[in-house]
């Protein structure tokens, strides 16, 4: 398969009058095909696509729908080795974590499928009529449908499963959503592979062309005009804060403001309780390092804060940080930007006053992110709101906290996680149950004994939070609730039955509906 | 119960430094008490406090949680004639129809009550552990958690069922959210007593006095307050666009920023099919004008627009609406300044170019609004934006389209809608069913043969729908739905069984939970 650099609009790959080079994430230096840059009028076209395709491909039965997940997630999966070089040399990811990453998108898009057929989101209800009431009783009928044409942002970090055919493109389609992708500049060929797989899918599917669309650029403007088109109805985006709020912002301006689900900054406070670090204060330590510097530290989950009651297993700890740390060899970061951005930021944190160096990575060149840990005493890290801000790479900061009282507080204050971990054992329990509630308001998962890199695919995860992990803490971006954001209910009151969609006729008896009140499955 | 004037904050009952007096709706005069305006620091101590109580509240068995919602509702009952009478003074709406709003009040507080029971708004979720799976997989739970304080907006044109015990603040409670009430200026007394019931709730319950409060004021000052509280969590509201829209605005640009449920403007296109117009075209007539004309016309749910294809019998109708409205008495308006903006605004209407009237109703006094009809042609209707501005009150527009797909334009053109109706019959179908996927797209609910008016509190009701109609088409504000307006999800990823919620443990066997993807009921 090979790259032409076009964007994919409506149906046709076409050219531009600008174009940008992809960057080898190694040497740092553009590389290959003109990548064309979407204009005005293809972002025109790929919404009204959009908004074209939008009725037939809500309209079509559900296996259809996941039919169509299904042959997307083949021809990603075929697209194998091709994918892997493309995306190795684009991000500087290695080549087991993209495989790896090629895997969980797959898995994605059929767990997707399989729950498009599982009904259950469709939230169907049925109050049958009570004519004897005063006053009558209406017929009410319920059901979920889509909201509408869905804008998602590619993220720099997952290439492959939060970018094109990531977790908000399978769930606005699992939702009977069209979708328009804006490529993120950082993997244009990643991008481009992947969007000609859905674009074969979309085909052989006979679904309409503006089923799916995607637009590439590195400018700001792209993303603004997207949001702004009055056919989008709603927008996925992982990526910095900085961006996130723009686009809130841009959603807001709207004659008709729109939903925007960002996940945007999160330091993931981990919390070592004092009975389970004084148990194994070394293990933990070896343990935290590789959570923090694992894929150069560009996880959103990345342990960016841990928090300890003083003590001399603390003490130990840090002394096996610094090991640890030594021995972690820098690696790839995945743009040049993103690593100058990480080494400034990573020096403004020394500056910072109370701040002292636990242990850094060892000496690294080019675009290698260095490892490295800070430690701060509580009142300092509380005195400057600065430590709190999110660091996007291979650092992290140790609170040292003089009692629990005081590690309380400082979760107290902390803004909105994606997630918030308690290592323990049995005798933290009655610590960790005066926590529970604190980080029950702070963050959208609560790990035990984990680290909060690695996120399952699964019904019961939630990759969300409180502002501003996220813009929108009411929702997951991964897992199979991620359905719900671009959803809206309808209700038909008294429809003869023959007009009535068929998952809500008396009739339709397989599917999950709550009906008079119960439910039945 | 004697009223006092105070609000009620945080468990006590304050005056205040500045003062309003209830207006007669009747008489336009000022009466009564004298009304504490809610100070910064009013809403500021209320806010606290909710804030205070909100892990408390939220932390109570479900069974306590219910319980205060059915005492709430027997002390509202209790009020019983006091309250219909001081509401009637205030609002001018007749004897009957409050005392049946007290009906639907209490109905919606005990409703909420038992939802609380059924627990499916949980979304309780598990999926368990498999070591064996690379990488492992995590041990993964989920359920829904209160987004914290909510601050509710009572609303004019419903003083009992969407103002202080309204469905906004029954739903809030019913997630677990403590609730801070602005009381509409418009019935300052009726909102007093009816806090009054809910503080007796509260300390009966043995609830945290932060659990509600309650703030009067006539300055939009107070509710930009209130919105901006850092402790607020979310806002519930009924009222005008205007009011809406600043709403969203103040929520839009708070540090952290919030969510605003606004029921703001609607039109609810009516359509008449022509075969089930030329059966009926007089009895449809008489329809018509008894719900546009029910309430003075104050409902959010009026039938603003009706459309339908130019013919004999829809001149027939236009005859007969005209004799029907000779015959409608005026009925007073809320408050006099509503009763003026109606008058200018049918005024505003008349004038518009192409406007006709069709009939009005008898010369009325005071604050009385007199229901009236005008007719447009399609082409004029969709050249002036004016006319699908919503006229609070008993007026309405009839469009005259020459076919049904000219119809189906003026629809599409439309902004969203709460509702949308379609007179048909059998020989109306395949025009009705040519319309349902822009009806979907336009409005939260869709009515067959019926008129909008009337908005029953139940399971699959959907008092909501795209914006300007709504804030947020995402979610009803009636209806046991609106529950879950307020809640977040949160994961608990391999947490010990003993600090897992009840809900979320293996034991808890009667709980509606879907586990490893399949539901159990």
């Amino acid at each position: 398969m090979a790259i032409t650099g076009k964007n994919f609009v409506a149906g046709e790959w076409r050219d531009g009058d600008s174009h940008f080079q992809a960057v080898d994430a190694q040497s740092g230096k553009p590389f290959g095909e003109n990548f064309a840059s979407a204009s005005a009028n293809d972002v025109a076209d790929a919404c009204a696509a959009a908004a074209g395709a939008q009725a037939e491909y809500a309209g079509r039965p559900l296996s259809e729908r996941a039919a169509f997940l299904r042959l997307a997630a083949d021809k990603i999966d075929a697209l194998g080795d091709t994918l892997t070089q493309r995306a190795m040399k684009e991000t500087g990811l290695p080549e087991a974590r993209l495989n790896g990453e090629r895997g969980r998108t797959v898995g994605q898009l059929r767990l997707f499928a399989d729950e498009i057929e599982h009904g259950g989101w469709q939230g169907l209800r049925i109050d049958h009529a009570d004519s004897g009431r005063t006053p009558p009783k209406p017929d009410l009928r319920m059901r979920m449908v889509p909201l509408g044409p869905v804008a998602v942002f590619g993220a720099s970090n997952f290439p492959l499963a939060f970018s094109v055919a990531g977790g908000d493109t399978a769930s606005a389609f699992a939702a009977g959503c069209c979708v328009v992708v804006k490529g993120h500049p950082a993997h244009p060929g990643t991008s481009e592979l992947v969007a000609g797989a859905i674009a074969e899918a979309v085909e052989q599917a006979a679904l309409p062309a503006g089923t799916f669309s995607l637009l590439n650029g590195t400018e700001n403007a792209l993303g603004e005009a997207l949001v702004k088109d009055p056919r989008i109805a709603a927008v996925g985006f992982t990526g910095s804060r900085g961006g996130g709020l723009a686009l809130m912002r841009h959603a807001a301006d709207r004659e008709v403001p729109i939903p925007v689900y960002a996940e945007m900054s999160s330091v993931n406070p981990v919390t070592l309780l004092p009975s389970r670090l004084s148990e194994d204060p070394k293990g933990l330590a070896r343990a935290y390092v590789g959570s923090l510097s694992m894929g150069a530290g560009q996880f959103c989950t990345n342990p960016g804060i841990l928090l300890a009651v003083e003590s001399d297993a603390l003490d130990i700890f840090l002394d096996e940080t610094r090991t640890a740390l030594a021995e972690i060899g820098g690696q790839t970061m995945l743009t040049p930007s993103i690593h100058d951005a990480y080494a400034e930021a990573a020096e403004r944190l020394a500056m910072r006053s109370g701040a002292e160096q636990v242990g850094i990575g060892p000496e690294a060149t080019g675009t290698c992110g260095r490892a490295q840990v800070f430690t701060v005493s509580a009142e300092a890290f509380l005195a400057d709101p600065g430590f709190s801000e999110e660091v996007f790479g291979p650092s992290s900061i140790v609170v040292r906290c003089s009692d629990l009282a005081q590690l309380r507080g400082v979760l107290e204050q902390m803004e909105g996680q994606l997630t918030a971990t308690l290592h323990m054992d049995e005798a933290d329990h009655d610590a960790a149950r005066d926590l529970l509630p604190v980080l029950e308001t702070l963050a959208g998962r609560i790990i035990a004994n984990g680290w909060p890199t690695g996120v399952d695919v699964t019904h019961a995860m939630v990759h969300g939070g409180p502002f501003p992990a996220t813009s929108d803490g009411r929702s997951t971006s991964v897992g199979t609730l991620a359905i719900d954001r671009f959803l809206r209910p309808v209700s038909y009151q008294d429809m003869p039955e023959a007009l009535l969609p068929k998952s809500l006729r008396d009739e339709a008896g397989s599917e999950i509906r709550r009906v008079d009140g119960k439910f039945r499955d």
